[in-house]
């Protein structure tokens, strides 16, 4: 399965180190006259090779857009099919695990299912099938700013730094529009969290924050495709995803009803707000017009700078040799991914419930 | 959207004080012999009423099957159709709040998509939905017990009394059959929490631990199907979920990747197992044989029996009276929800994916 | 699959003699007050036993209505459940059958697939399911007519009478509201014809022509959810449909592109409209807002008052016993069940469609 | 909508005058080892300027592949995405009707829907984008192949030429193994009808007849996806195409019961077979084991070399100049492409039923 959406559809394609990697974003209404600037801005927060905190791989990774837009850059409403060639690819690297199983990697299962891998890169569970993801939503989000609907997400924790606060000051000094700089504060300790792992040959987990604002009360679905149902869905599809939560979260599992009881009230413009905001802007899985937000925890990076056992595809014992290059914190790459995914989602909402209105 | 899965569809109907509730399960295999004794079993777990800790509520709750098995009792392969009747139901209860915006509740996100709401005992948003989900996975999970798939599901955490020791020895000591009683030891702990809420007026939160063995290598979706998305998407449509982690889960972001690699090994069948599960059982988003295992967290019951000030339709300020009655840990009577979810996911990945191999 | 539909869905189920038919409708907007007068009348239309060309099979057929209704008969946006209890089933009349194959049913096949059959009736492949879309359709088709959208079908042709001039009249005097009248002049041929059939112990083929009216310009869905599409495979769907053409329909075969061309041109209130309606009111899979209409064969009831030879499930050739009681002709009781097929694909078309504007 | 089937998913994209035309194959299983040239064989079917009967565009039309395919030529189980560029465009041909809207084309209608409109080849509403239909069907049939099914479509009729026998034969002498080169007879006699449309600057619908042998009994779903339902939708899914008919067809509307019935009996290696074929090879929407047969009709081609009066987007008057180039009966080229949605209709039909066995 791989299409993602149910009235905006994003079907992506692509091995790590096939010919192409790329996307078909099919739903999305005509005559949105794409910033291809801001496309471009968008793909860059993703790249590769920015810094000396994640892989070495250089790309380009302009996409070619191949369908569904007008010479002057409008959306026809036709499939907006796109993709990028794949280089520096050093598929030698991989030709030694050909036969392996890295531990914590999908090589032992996609061969369960499969009965055949493409070793190199890791295939299609390489995190570069994301890049389709990030291309779709740089598009998508550009639709959702008309209506005054932005996401933003941040990293708020890298091994034993975590920045907590965000949180709080979300749940208990609501606002309609918010920001997340406030983790800012500690990205210089996040960093060099990341940076001592790598340094030790090792790679730590980590958690990003999402915050969605301007989403008026109303859309998401009851029952099965409750809003925060189909968010838990998009971010647990992102690789090294580990765990969800919204609102008060896993701590809800302690909390107090009485404590966490969000009050509605009404602002100076009579709209309706709540004095609090322990739901996190969804209840029944409808969205209630406050700002929404939620964290993902995504595990270390499976690959380490050091050897470890292993099978081989006969079960033969072997020593899994140390990696040349990774990224030793997953989490920070995968914040544009799980931007571009709370997008698709929200838009996919957007597109899927307002004829009920 | 009122319908779960893919290949394995239940589609459920029904408000809690409406005429009836229900489901339509879809896409069963044909020639599966119903025990229909151990069905009623299921649907007893989740009935209300059951002690002093759930609802008051007393319904027999004994579905009414309405197609899709032969007078012996055979799934057909058509829709299995079912519905029990709403009986005492007290909708006079709910006459004061009928204008009111229950704070927590879904109250106003309804009418803010739909413009109309069942005021009545909570109306579609009630859990009495999830009487549906039990009564079709009671069913669906004899088909799972013939392929020696099986799910449970426990309490593992109500308010400030926490068990996490599960989590440790399904990580360091996996088995291919472990269970889930060792949270048995807490249970007496867990429902004195649960007992001192409901004297004090008050509801706590809760979670659930679920472990699922017997699935075989290779089932699941990779990218957007991947199976703990697949679960982390049913889990969210429990009413009350806010949060969902499966494997190492939130933990992973302060873990250290070469401490937590699952190393690969064989058993003694030379069948392929890890010597550690922080997967969780699943890599990649596929099952690696190993016992998958998560958690889901529930915020407390929102109905309090302490009068809390809200809103009206018309953004007057009022007093919303305490409840009468209602369960004060909601995570508790989850757990067979939890349990249904889990099964339903299961074997829609079965049937989805086994025409792959 | 017994699903129909994308964001209006529709989900039957129910045997012939099972305990129940009926339907889950989801998808249907919120705040539409239910004429139930109107739907008795539908419903009425698809009755057994009306007249001496129909079965004798006497049923009341009331739907209970379980969910999505409010107190007042309003549709609260969620699944609208209701079914009928089978009655006067006479299932012993089917015991003698019960392990044969009837000549042009699905007895045979059922059984391939399946493995098993509920033989009483036909178990699910009886016409008795299509009363689970006629009732969804007749609420359907009352949101349809607030927007003044009207479906019409009518027996177009029993055995050797056909009603032709229906189809010269549509395509070479377009009105943007003309009525399928025109065929009654034949209503009383084509009636002789079927009771000739029945007569004899025989049974005919008949056809069906349907027509919608107000449609707008601009709904459908262009390449694989082409408007034409999606009705031509409702339409299929249907017991003993065996052809589907629309506009010129199959006698396009044989035709000149010169002759047949629409030409645009405006009327009096400057709408785009065509001097000619060669394409049934569809350009490109996507409507142009004059009328649409189309055409559907139905096979002669395959249950005729003659003995057959057939096979038994152990491969047996047996002598198949005339039946007791049987419609001769299956067009004539398909036609509300056509024009309710034809609602329901239309309505989910604007509910698709609607919000790419 | 751009994504065709349900466990086989084709998603294709491209204008006929954009970067480039192509598609995304979902679903397919992993291990198939790919013929190339049995592909290039099948898409040289398909290319225009083949004859002086079709266009002149001429188009090299080698799929590039992008994904999901091994080095070796293996399916991974991975969505196999592919695409050809857009050459020899001559966008300027159609500068001159950028404004108005083509009688019996898409233009009108893609703009009440979409309000933007690519007018250079019929952007998406083009044949063109049939392409990606006839080179995803051309691996499909390979994995067919390997299960003994083959499916074969020829011209059977092109103006007031027709080739009936086809049929009659098919019904009355059924064999398990039967081909459609009895059409060979006419083919002359079809082409000249063709040519003479073209010298008088006309164009001529025609039909097309598709054999499909080789499938087991048991495939395809009840009710809402019957086997030939879902062949109609995907034939009604191809440009120009005005009527679908299968088994008996149109002419069942005029039959006898009694003289229609398919008796069943036993070949000598006690298959169930039937005497005779009226039913088209499926029962109840499921196939029986014989051989699955049917026709779809085409208009002719809307594209004239006669100027025609037309109205522009402002709703002037307007003459539409002759063309320059165009296909006199697209039934002609569409026969590879009735084959590609025929593979693709099947190949979904195994991959969604066969779980149930």
């Amino acid at each position: 399965m791989n299409t993602f959406g149910r009235n905006l559809r994003l079907t992506t394609f692509g091995e790590s180190h096939g010919p192409a990697i790329g996307g078909v974003l099919d739903g999305l209404p005509a005559g949105l006259c794409i910033d291809f600037d801001e496309v471009r801005r968008q793909i860059a927060r993703r790249r590769p090779g920015q810094s000396a905190l994640t892989t070495a791989r250089t790309e380009t990774d302009i996409p070619e857009w191949l369908s569904g837009i007008s010479p002057d850059g409008i959306t026809l409403g036709t499939p907006i099919a796109f993709m990028t060639r794949n280089r520096d690819q050093r598929s030698k690297d991989y030709e030694a695990w050909a036969d392996m199983w890295r531990p914590n990697h999908a090589d032992f299962t996609y061969e369960a299912r499969y009965g055949i891998r493409d070793h190199r890169g890791g295939g299609r569970a390489s995190a570069r099938e994301t890049y389709a993801r990030v291309v779709a939503a740089a598009i998508v989000r550009q639709w959702l700013s008309l209506r005054n609907i932005n996401v933003e997400a941040v990293l708020c924790g890298a091994g034993e730094v975590t920045v907590d606060e965000i949180f709080d000051t979300l749940i208990h000094h609501p606002k309609l529009s918010p920001h997340l700089n406030i983790a800012s504060s500690q990205t210089e300790a996040m960093h060099a969290a990341i940076a001592r792992a790598k340094a030790a040959g090792d790679s730590i987990g980590g958690s990003v924050a999402v915050l969605v604002t301007g989403l008026p009360a109303g859309i998401g679905s009851p029952v099965y495709a409750k809003l925060h149902a189909c968010l838990a869905e998009a971010m647990m599809s992102i690789n090294a995803a580990k765990g969800f939560e919204y609102g008060l979260g896993m701590a809800a599992a302690t909390a107090s009803g009485i404590a966490t009881a969000d009050i509605f009230t009404t602002d100076s413009n009579d709209n309706v707000i709540t004095t609090t905001n322990y739901s996190g802007g969804i209840q029944g899985g409808i969205s209630n017009g406050m700002p929404i937000y939620f964290r993902v925890a995504f595990k270390p990076t499976p690959t380490v700078m050091q050897s470890l056992p292993t099978l081989t595809r006969d079960h033969r014992t072997v020593t899994l040799p140390a990696s040349g290059r990774h990224d030793p914190c997953v989490a920070l790459r995968a914040v544009p991914v799980v931007e571009a995914m709370t997008v698709l989602t929200i838009a996919d909402a957007l597109l899927s419930d307002t004829f009920y209105r």
